[in-house]
């Protein structure tokens, strides 16, 4: 053993002692007065609630899965060990989601506190509690890897088709029963609470209210982080798989190592976190870590393997990371054209603003998909396959950084909410508010980013499946030619459709039982006449059950397709059936969260005081659009991603099964 | 020469015949009142005042092309006559469209007056109206291939690369800058008239209504007509190249030969579009039409090559067809489920609803693709690629009836515009608007069997390119692991994507200036008080200018992006463009167009008096839903038909000279 093959594992544990370190900061903060504990506690509860309910289900899936998996083992040329990387990649993201969900309901109150003593005092802490979310995915995620390659070396990579699986698996979840979870919240509190009461948002008469913080953190954190800690595994994994099976100098290494790096990056970049302004303070940080990590990377390249190519096309994944983070950032601003025009179409009424919605979120998609496929092509120049997993590694390597400003998000937004129902005046009110608003930017650039790293790991995870198609019939045919294939590329094409349309319509359902329990409770309990108290727990109750409910479905979908597809033709229509998914799963995503996020800005920009402000029809028409847009950018645009990855990795894992059927 | 060769010529010539027979028959019949000619006179000179504006700038379009493809035919192996065929396809087009517009815009007042005698009276005029536009189509498609294939002879398919691109040309503008016209009249109408000003559909004292009605003849007379007649023609160019490529026995005429097999079918099923039921008559006209088809073309396959293969591609695309119809059918009818559950989700306000009809549309996906992937395979598996091409041949083999239907549509929904507009009186009112209800369904249908022949259309057409692809290069790489193919997968997925943002939103633009124009006309001219009269003219100038100045970004993109791919890697990268835009532009048309005929139906629903009738909250909800969906059903829907197939004609045309650039 070698240095270099001890280095990742060691920046894991690094990884996670800082967030060992934060924990304990963000805990000795002070929670402020009874009342933000009381409700901070509620929003803990409710969070563990979720999630514990949500854990039993997905136990039941992944002990099924497992003991299917060793079976398998016994048959076919699945690796006994596949089903033990399923099990430990299963625990590790769902420990990293806890940990995750922990510390954002925990750090909530403290922050709101905070910012009692400044803007900047309330960012710090807010944004510890994401960077400890961040630093637990990739040092969980590196640590997990690190384990099976230090006892396998380069069998590994097989093995850890399966740890990607179990990844893939708790993102499913917590991805579309999360997403379900805090929409169905949001919509109910909103339609009942702003619309029909007129009372104002996170108004503690509402019995929704809760609900709906609870929901930012299982969407936004829980569910983003399983999903990047997806994607971050996932395409080390491919990049490994690859870099044996290819012959790339040090392949089986060469991936974690620089992942390593990336870890690294982001501790050091964390250091820039301060600036006046809290937006150019998280954009530092995200900037100042890439550039950071490009040299560390470009040095280590150079001193390990000589040859630069592999590290140009890390560069083309990273670079294309930044640019779709930037034009996400445009297209959904309150500050840019998009959502003006937006704003501006809503004089007219709520159809032209959803028109004008759609068409913006369409447009937005040629810089996403123009950008990723010229990095793929130059990644594939540089280093083949490899290269294109190399350039997912690329843009997910400072992950750590990235997905602490996502996290940052839902724990402004909830310490805004505390600030409001536990009324600590105007201007702490204010300062909360900033907070908020600046983690909606970076909320819509890290649900881009999503989306890109989404992509070009299925591509990468693709290319690996094709060539380890062709190690077991080196003249399978993949062109175009192949009916089959063309067939596959259709019906996957349509998934993502069908999985929208589910996750849409399962928010739909969930919201309308919410809307009845709100309006039940205002009836009988007597909230708005100050008579009686909400029943918190009877929203919960009502968006945890539906959510749990409505995900299996298209969870059991995502799983089954790929894997009936591959018996009947793992050579033409599989390959055919994850390309078309991955296309249009990529496209749809975009056009998803790109829409909503430009109708919730859009609403943001006339609540500034334009086109007639608040109360206005144009606002009216406006709040319409944003409640069309918060499904489509919270539950279906993002469980797309993990459609598309867990595809691509269920036909890895099953595809020695497959071929013995053949 | 055979007696065969000259079959096709012959169906041809009797199809236009029975077209002038039929228009004489219905000129014969009586306009009614004098104010029912004036309205239909405005309606009719409205249409032709588009037509004449709209054919200036396709002239300039297309004699630059021309020009092009004859210069490039003296430095490449593109045929100097492809120039020829290409003036000829688009010159037949345009006039496929000018009939079909001049008789829909002379019956609709006539099939009114007859409706005074009786429902069937009625029906019968506005059917024969479609008819001589149906019979029109398929008769010019199938004499100008005739005439190409009789001097040309085994020659004809290469030349006939450009008629299709011909055909194509006018279709792009018809459908892109008809979409725009009759939606930008329609919301415009619609927001001012109805729910600003609180005047009925159809009101004679909206500036907009005879704008509104010209457009139901420019979308779905003039657009479809041409959509139609460019997959018809393009599908049997196609089989004619295929089967002479890859050698099948008679496949340079068996092509054109069945077509004439669906013509002669068409004529004689039109004979039983007699029942007492409008709906009933229609439907039983297509079903007879397939049944007679499958029958004759059975026996002449029989007799003409005895291997029965070829006739049971033909059957898989006309079974694929008609349940592609069946399915739109279900989810856009407002009998059916899907309308009904956007209908209640209506009453928890607009937002819900829209959430749901997104939902139901990206649902309806599921049969049309599946349904056109199992063809596509069972086609190949008859007759290679030429299956697929005969595939869609079949589908598109009944044309002539079906288009009838389709074009009966406007005619009845002006009918019932002109009874209103000319106070007929209730009863005549009623009996038009239940003509005009079939006419919606019908029109629905109309509008998946569309897009599912342009889908299998351009199959065939990519297929045709492939193997053309292959002649020069027979070593050509079209596997999914050609990285510059993915990327074109990925480029071609979006333009779909592209292509809406940019129709919906000039739809948005043009509406808008409807609007205000119409509340100037109110405020100035005091029509309302009853003090002046609309200026008609002023809306149809918006509505013409702003369609004609808002179809040429997104026409010359179509045209351009391949041209631009094919010259950069025309083996690669533009097949992957070709494949990748099919399929998101299969999809998505699916998916604009059933949404929108389920959020229109919706509304219907709500109309019939459910869930609270006209005026409660849930209507008003419903009428939001129907005006998103009216461009996502009529303009941007539609116009993805022809990108898809248009790309892949240029693709074939141009082949040779980016051939000679490699």
């Amino acid at each position: 053993m070698e240095v270099i093959d001890v280095i990742p594992l060691v920046s894991g544990i690094i990884a996670l002692l800082c967030a060992v370190g934060l924990t304990i900061y963000i805990r000795k903060k002070p929670a402020g007065t009874e009342k933000m504990k009381e409700i901070s506690n509620y929003i803990y509860r409710g969070a563990l609630a979720f999630l514990n309910e949500e854990y039993k289900i997905i136990s039941v899936f992944v002990v099924i899965v497992a003991i299917l998996l060793f079976a398998l083992s016994r048959v076919t040329d699945i690796p006994w060990q596949t089903s033990i990387a399923f099990l430990v990649g299963a625990f590790f993201s769902a420990l990293a989601g806890n940990i995750g969900m922990r510390i954002a309901t925990t750090a909530n109150a403290r922050a709101a506190e905070a910012s009692k003593k400044g803007l900047q005092k309330g960012l710090t802490v807010a944004f510890s509690s994401g960077a400890v979310m961040g630093l637990s995915v990739v040092g969980l995620g590196i640590l997990g890897l690190s384990i099976f390659y230090l006892i396998y070396y380069k069998e590994a990579a097989a093995i850890l088709f399966g740890f990607g699986f179990g990844a893939s698996s708790i993102a499913l979840f917590a991805r579309v029963g999360g997403g379900i979870y805090t929409k169905s919240a949001d919509v109910g509190a909103d339609l009942v609470g702003k619309v029909e009461a007129g009372i104002p948002e996170d108004d503690p008469r509402n019995p929704a209210v809760i609900a709906d913080n609870v929901g930012d953190n299982v969407g936004d954190v829980a569910g983003m982080g399983a999903d990047l800690f997806e994607s971050y595994v996932d395409s080390i994994i491919s990049g490994m798989s690859l870099g044996i099976i290819l012959s790339f100098a040090y392949g089986h290494i060469y991936p974690l190592l620089i992942a390593a790096l990336g870890i690294i990056s982001s501790i050091v970049a964390m250091v820039f976190v301060k600036a006046r302004n809290p937006y150019t303070a998280l954009r530092n940080g995200l900037f100042g870590s890439a550039i950071i990590f490009a040299i560390l990377a470009g040095l280590v390249t150079y001193w390990l393997i000589k040859d630069m190519n592999p590290y140009y096309a890390i560069i083309a994944g990273l670079v294309d990371g930044l640019i779709i983070g930037v034009s996400t950032e445009y297209f959904t601003s309150h500050q840019r054209k998009p959502a003006r025009i937006i704003a501006e179409a809503s004089q007219t009424g709520p159809a032209t603003n959803i028109l004008q919605g759609m068409s913006m979120g369409m447009l937005s998609t040629v810089i996403p998909i123009v950008s990723t496929a010229i990095a793929m092509v130059l990644a594939y120049q540089f280093a083949n396959f490899y290269g294109v997993a190399l350039a997912a590694i690329g843009m997910l390597s400072t992950l750590g950084i990235s997905l602490a400003t996502d996290c940052y998000g839902p724990v402004a937004d909830n310490a805004a909410g505390i600030s409001e129902m536990a009324g600590l005046g105007e201007e702490i009110r204010k300062r909360t508010e900033q907070l908020d608003a600046v983690g909606n930017t970076t909320a819509a650039m890290g649900k881009g980013f999503a989306i890109g790293s989404a992509a070009i790991t299925a591509l990468a995870l693709i290319f690996t499946f094709v060539t380890r198609v062709k190690q077991y019939d080196p003249n399978v045919n993949i062109a175009l030619t192949n009916p089959n294939l063309v067939a596959g590329l259709f019906i996957g094409g349509m998934l993502p459709f069908i999985f929208s349309a589910l996750t849409l319509g399962a928010v739909g359902r969930t919201a309308e039982k919410m809307v009845n329990e709100v309006r039940r409770q205002f009836r009988e309990l007597g909230i708005l006449e100050g008579k009686g108290k909400p029943d918190y727990e009877g929203c919960i109750r009502i968006a945890t059950r539906g959510a749990l409910r409505e995900m299996i479905v298209p969870s059991l979908l995502a799983v089954v397709i790929p894997v009936v597809i591959g018996i009947w033709d793992y050579k033409g229509a599989l390959v055919g059936l994850l390309a078309g998914s991955t296309v249009t799963g990529f496209l749809l995503a975009i056009f998803l969260a790109n829409a909503g996020g430009a109708w919730d800005n859009a609403k943001k920009y006339i609540e500034e005081g334009h086109l007639g402000g608040k109360g206005s029809d144009a606002h009216k028409a406006a709040v319409i659009g944003d409640t069309v847009g918060d499904p489509c950018k919270d539950t279906s645009g993002p469980s797309l991603n993990i459609l598309i990855k867990l595809m691509s990795i269920v036909s890895l894992v099953f595809l020695p099964l497959f071929a013995s059927l053949h």
